[in-house]
């Protein structure tokens, strides 16, 4: 029996956010179709933010219309308060995201407020989704270092993990934000959080800043994580840009967890031709080494 | 209680071996003096092979004649037959290595013979290595797959490897070459070898080119694993240059490691530095990502 595991892209949404261009709409819908094809079946297309603050993202409607939606895949939009939510839902948004910090530095340094503040802000955005049956996903940023903070206590991760499941969130995203995990804190982060969070309701969202995120997916697999949160091609980071802070890329986990047996959906020739397209669109190099690898054996 | 893992440095002949330009000896031993520093203990140095095969080392008595020898610190040298061993003990060798492929198809393109009659020429080797008391240490290269024979069953792999220990060689390092392991090979690989040579007699030789070296060096040690091989700043292979098969860096090694909580004797900082000096000298880029993210993060 091989093992199901559920890939949720985050490409279109927290890569392109964090690219330095602006990406026309049109290149955005052909990514998620791409990703589509390639058997994809959650894809964060889009965020509801301001356009003040992610210009990026500014497109957000634009995107949701021009959506060729398939009732096999899931659409999650990012919705950091309610009128974001109001705005999402309005488009036809069946799945959003919030999203806060196991790190009170960061809390403060990105939203201005506590960490207990941004999950109070949360909480009309949970009630509305269940009224209208919307699910919503919770992520956790800085779930084992911070940039300001340092090392963060798993008890803290823990406990902001288990608040946004309590208040709703059918799976908390666990996030190194900044890709300094080693399976060594992963682990201790992740026996904490299981404490109060059921395993099945969580997800791994790794970045690969110092190369690790390939072992940290694979020792959260064995301690029985069954999703993981990646980016094609790697996009939202460059990996030759001194201090970019890279998602992993989904070709990569692709790779690795067909490698150790597990069952994702998803056509990897596919996913490598697409991250091979979205990085020529961008004019970037391939942030992904399976990508690279898999095309430099086909030439 | 810590454990101790044994970091074997194979930049300096495996990784410079590898590089298109040719390194004056000067920086060669300037390299081993920082590894050393660094707290490396263990420096694969040079090969003794005929310059007209492998141009790089065709230093590799000065090398030897320039090392600053510590009794500390094990300087192995690569020996492919009798002579190339006569060469290295009259420049003080104590310590060699020997290298089998595990690919019938490989050792045909590569040494142009059979992989038993690759062995049989080390006899005489291992012979002479016993009366003088130079310890053997044995290389077998594409333990998951090979570029010409595809997979390679890790029984097949397990006989090359029982071999060389049975013959003498008190260490057999099992080379990922073409770096398309994942965990999932890699431990059945480790299974069918174990069988037949303790695992305390094991070291795992992972490339990085699909980016799964971290995770396969995670779950060798897991498995039992102690001895890890790498090269600073991923000397061997660009990252960057298409289908290039780069050696796993020393430095996201040692990362890994220590934060798992075991103990490689090795000062990281020092190591990072280490790997930006050499990848200075060489005007390439830092083929580590550990290295490049504490790099960046320093200034």
């Amino acid at each position: 029996m091989m093992e199901r595991v559920r890939i949720v892209e985050v490409g279109p949404r927290d890569g392109l956010q964090n690219e330095k261009q602006n990406v026309p709409t049109a290149v955005k819908l052909e990514l998620i179709e791409r990703l589509t094809a390639a058997g994809l079946r959650d894809i964060e297309v889009t965020s509801f933010v301001s356009p003040k603050w992610v210009p990026q993202m500014a497109d957000q409607a634009e995107v949701m219309r021009g959506l060729q939606r398939r009732p096999d895949v899931n659409y999650p939009v990012l919705t950091p308060n309610l009128k974001g939510f109001e705005a999402a839902v309005a488009e036809g948004a069946t799945e959003v995201a919030v999203f806060a910090a196991a790190s009170e530095g960061f809390s403060q340094k990105n939203i201005n407020c506590s960490i207990d503040e941004s999950i109070d802000r949360f909480v009309p955005v949970l009630d509305a989704a269940k009224r209208l049956g919307v699910k919503v996903r919770g992520y956790v940023s800085c779930v084992v270092a911070c940039p300001y903070d340092g090392a963060i206590a798993p008890q803290q991760v823990a406990h902001v993990a288990a608040r946004l499941h309590e208040l709703g969130c059918y799976e908390v995203s666990l996030g190194d934000t900044i890709g300094s995990g080693t399976p060594g804190p992963v682990l201790r982060m992740l026996e904490a959080v299981a404490a109060k969070v059921p395993v099945s309701s969580l997800a791994g969202h790794y970045h690969d800043t110092y190369g690790m995120a390939a072992a940290n997916i694979h020792a959260s697999y064995d301690f029985g994580l069954r999703v993981f949160d990646s980016s094609v091609a790697g996009l939202g980071g460059c990996p030759y840009a001194k201090g970019a802070t890279g998602n992993v890329a989904t070709e990569d986990v692709v790779y690795l967890l067909h490698g150790i047996g597990a069952d994702t959906g998803v056509d990897l020739d596919a996913l490598v031709d697409c991250g091979a397209w979205i990085s020529a669109q961008l004019g970037r190099d391939n942030g992904s080494r399976v990508g690279r690898a898999i095309l430099a054996k086909r030439s």
